[in-house]
Parts: C-alpha cells; structure tokens; sequence
C-alpha cells in the first residue's frame, strides 16, 4: 500500500536524522567512535522503544529487524566522516531534524490508535515517541535535556499529535489525516525556528527543602 | 469496599505531591512549560511504571486509566502559578511529601504480593515506587540523586515496605497492616526531617582505575 | 551439566565485580549507605534487566530469585568496608571487572540465542548485557559514562560477542565456543589496560543550532 510505503520512507530519514543528532553530540563529549554509535543508536531508536516498553508492544522494532540498526550505526558513524561539512550543512540538518520530529509524533499516535488504545495515550505515545529520543541523548550526553529549554519542540510534537487524533477520529480519510498533521508540525517547528518562537519558562528558587 | 477507596485517595494524594515536586525541581533547572509537565508526569508516575514494566505487569496504570495523568499535567502546571505561595506551604508541603513516599511504599509492596511474588520482592518493588519518581526526576534535571544523600528518604521506604510484609504474611487483618505501616512510614520520616537523622555515607577517593 | 555450572560461577563473580565498582563509584559521589546498595544494584543487574526488558523476557533473572539480590547488596556493603584495601586490590580488581565484561558480554549473546532471536540482536543484547550496568551506574552518580571514552571497553564487548556468535553458527561445541570467546574477550582487555589501546575519539565543535 503506497500510504504505509511514503510513512516508512519518512521514518526512515527521521531516524537517520535523529543519530546524526545524537553522533554530534557525543562529538561535542569528545566520546570515542563506541560512544558515538551507542548514543546514535539511543537517539535514533529511545523513543519508539520507550513507547512499545510502556505499552508492552513486543518484539521491538529493531529487535524484528535489525537492519535498521544497521543503518543507523551507519549513519553515526558516517556522520563523524562528514562532521566538518556539518557548518554548511546546519539549516539543510535542521529541515530534516523537524521533518524527523513531526513524523515520529504522527506514527507514535498512529501505532498507538492501531494498538487500540485511547486517543489520550496515543497523544502521549507520540509525544514520547516525537521527544524521548532527544532526551535519553542528553541524559547519556550528561547534559540537561535541550528539548526542555528549546523553542517550542514539544509543544510541535504535542500538536502534531493532537492534529493527527482529531482527524483521525472525525472520520477523516487517512492519507488527509497524515498530510495535514505533518505539514503542520513541520511547518510549526520551521517558524518557531526562524522567529525564536519559545514556551514561557518557569524560574523557581527557593531555600527550603 | 472502603479499605481500597481510602488507599486510592491517599495515593492518589501522593501522585499530586510528587508530580508538584517534580514542577519545583524543574523550576529551579529554568525549564520551560513542556519540560514541567514532563518533570511532574515523570516523578509522579516514574516509579510505578518502573516497577510494572519490571514485572511484566501490563498494561499501566495511566495507559489504562489517562484521567491520572490529567490531574498531573494540572498539578504540574499549577505549581507554576502557586509557586510564590511555595515559601509558606513549605511545611503542608513537606508532610504531603512524607506521607506519598510512605503510601507509594505500601502500595508498590501490596499490588506485587497481589500479583503473587515473594515478600522479598514485594519489599524491592514498594522501594523502587517509594523512591525511583525522584530518582527519574533528579536525572531529568541532570543532578545526582537527592534521596542518594538525604536524611533517612530510601530507609524510611524499606521499613514501610518490609513492615508491611511482616504484618501480611503473619496474617494480621488488611487494615491494620497498612495504618501501622503507613503511620510507621510517615512518623518515621516527620521524625528524620525534624532532628535531621540520616544514615552514614561512605567516601572513597582514589587514583586507581 | 557442568558447562552451565561453570558459566553461572564466573557470572555470579561478574555481578559480584560490577556491584563492588557500582558502590565505589557511589563513594565517589559520597552518597549514604542506601544510595550505594541501589547504585550497586543497579550496576550489578542493570545491563541484563534492560536486556530482558528489551526482549520482554519474563520474569526478570532477579525477580525469580532474589537470592541473588542479597548476594549484591551484600557485596556493596563490604566494599565499603573493604574500601581501605582497594588500594593494594587494584589490580585484582581491574582482572575481575574484565572477567565480568567478557562473561556478561558471552551470557547475554547466548541467552538471546536461546530464546530464538537472529545473531545480530544476540551481538546488540550481549553488548548491552555487557556494558550497560556501567552506563547506568555513571548516569545515577551524574557523571558522563566513563565506557564511551574508555580504553577498549565497548569494543572488547562487541569482539566477544561475535566471536561467540560466530562460533556458535558454525556449528562449534558449547564448551569451545564459550571458553574461546571469554579467552578473547578477556585477553583482549587486560592488553588494552596494559598498553592503553584506546579507540579513536569524535571532536565536534558547532556554534550552529
């Protein structure tokens, strides 16, 4: 089916996208070429494992097929090949990072619904499946997740997601559903990009406790 | 039947405390909305859901039941707007905090008995929902766990737990188990705070390895 | 049957191994006693939990016996009693710690074996089974794990478990398979300790996103 073939393809470029991020931050550690590949890997794969864990959706993905382990080791660590072409390749890196961003939120929703799960933990799965890859890279990085200080990348991930359940359970046709989501999502995480959109911040300091 | 009702409220009780001191932990991080609900979400159910995914115990309590995870997203956000209040509450606050850790330590220890497990790992699992909410939320917020250096927070939880087996497997009734291990628990860390009991650390520097 | 017998010794000094380093590291950090039984724990049993989890292999090794708990906690304890000697145990110390990464490395290749799964997941889980319990430990004490700039730590891990995978599709006896392998993987470490053979590292530097 063609609808299922254009998702897999996206999801494909996301989770290279997503070990590139995480092979450039390892680089950014000075980790050896081992630590690049674990944290490509975690980066790429975290989130969807996070969510089929949490949902007892067994086996994982890439323990059914671990060629898409392959790639992204490959990817890794391809990327510190091309990491001095990095400079000019930043905004071309950035498209595909919230291209990656938006298609993870929509098939963690979509899976979820197909599970058979409620609309309100297919929104939590995509969210985690959108974000929690970015996290477990910066907890294995040492490093507060960025995601949490960043302009508007969960909440791009929680609209996408919300986007894709309301389509979806108004009855409309799924290609529409998947088309819509993304390109807002994408489109979102672009502006809040160029215009330094950001979510209010929460300063709390406090000597007691 | 009452007995379960009052244990759903008090525990029910602990998930807001914890998911608001996972807010004010965030808040001292400069985190942005998205990373205070995450931070809430993750101390309130951390721990649970650690637990269940290590038993195999599917599916979780929030993917069945989604309205938890509301009323922690609104206890999250809440927090932000209450947090100036924080200063005078600091006391209410701290015995909503002693009494989650108690309850999460009965009720982790309890649901593993129920699912048939041995009392002694009914005792690791009440700990691991006892303390692993704030051990997730520290790392969230890249600082080394708090309960790992705090008076008396990870004994108070296995006394509860191992209290709690004692009085169940003696065959005392379900009501009496749970009030004198929940008092137990409750008293036991109101009493750490207040004359600053702690148990000993161990340094250890060295140039080996 | 003695194979499996043997294999269970040298685990069971494996987890012994790792738990004593999981609570030196907590001294380091100059937890309390409680935090150097969990972070000991955790080391111990982290990389084989995460791999069952992983591969939803219920109940976990510990859950069904928690014999084994003890034998760790207690372990982390004396290591605080025993910490004064590490100074002359040292070098005991680093040979037992490599026994343990070639014997985790080797169990966690052929349990996924046994349970059906393709060669490639076997290498992935034994690599995981490996090196994780020490990635856990550095992230609970907040610092970046130590095997991603450490000399050969990762790799010895992988050139284990393709040895013994190797070994094992070709149709070589048990017993050959797994005394070769642990040989290599346990040689291969002490020379990388002895001559600091080290794997390239990935600087990468970016003002860009």
């Amino acid at each position: 089916m063609q609808e299922t073939q254009v998702v897999l393809v996206l999801w494909f470029i996301g989770i290279i996208a997503e070990a590139m991020t995480g092979a450039l931050a390892a680089g950014k550690q000075k980790m050896d070429l081992f630590g690049v590949v674990i944290v490509g890997c975690a980066t790429a794969i975290g989130g969807g494992t996070l969510r089929d864990i949490m949902l007892g959706n067994y086996p994982l993905i890439w323990v059914e097929n671990w060629h898409y382990l392959v790639a992204i080791i490959v990817a890794s660590l391809l990327t510190v090949v091309i990491a001095p072409l990095m400079h000019y390749l930043a905004k071309l890196f950035l498209t595909i990072d919230a291209l990656g961003l938006a298609v993870f939120s929509v098939i963690g929703t979509q899976k979820t619904l197909l599970l058979g799960f409620s609309p309100p933990v297919a929104i939590v799965m995509g969210v985690i499946t959108g974000v929690f890859g970015g996290v477990i890279r910066d907890i294995l990085c040492n490093q507060m997740p960025l995601i949490f200080r960043k302009e508007l990348y969960g909440i791009v991930s929680i609209v996408t997601a919300c986007c894709y359940v309301i389509l979806q359970t108004t009855g409309t046709a799924p290609w529409i559903s998947l088309g819509v989501s993304l390109f807002l999502g994408f489109s979102l995480r672009m502006l809040a990009i160029r215009f330094c959109w950001s979510v209010p911040t929460f300063h709390y300091s406090a000597d007691e406790k």
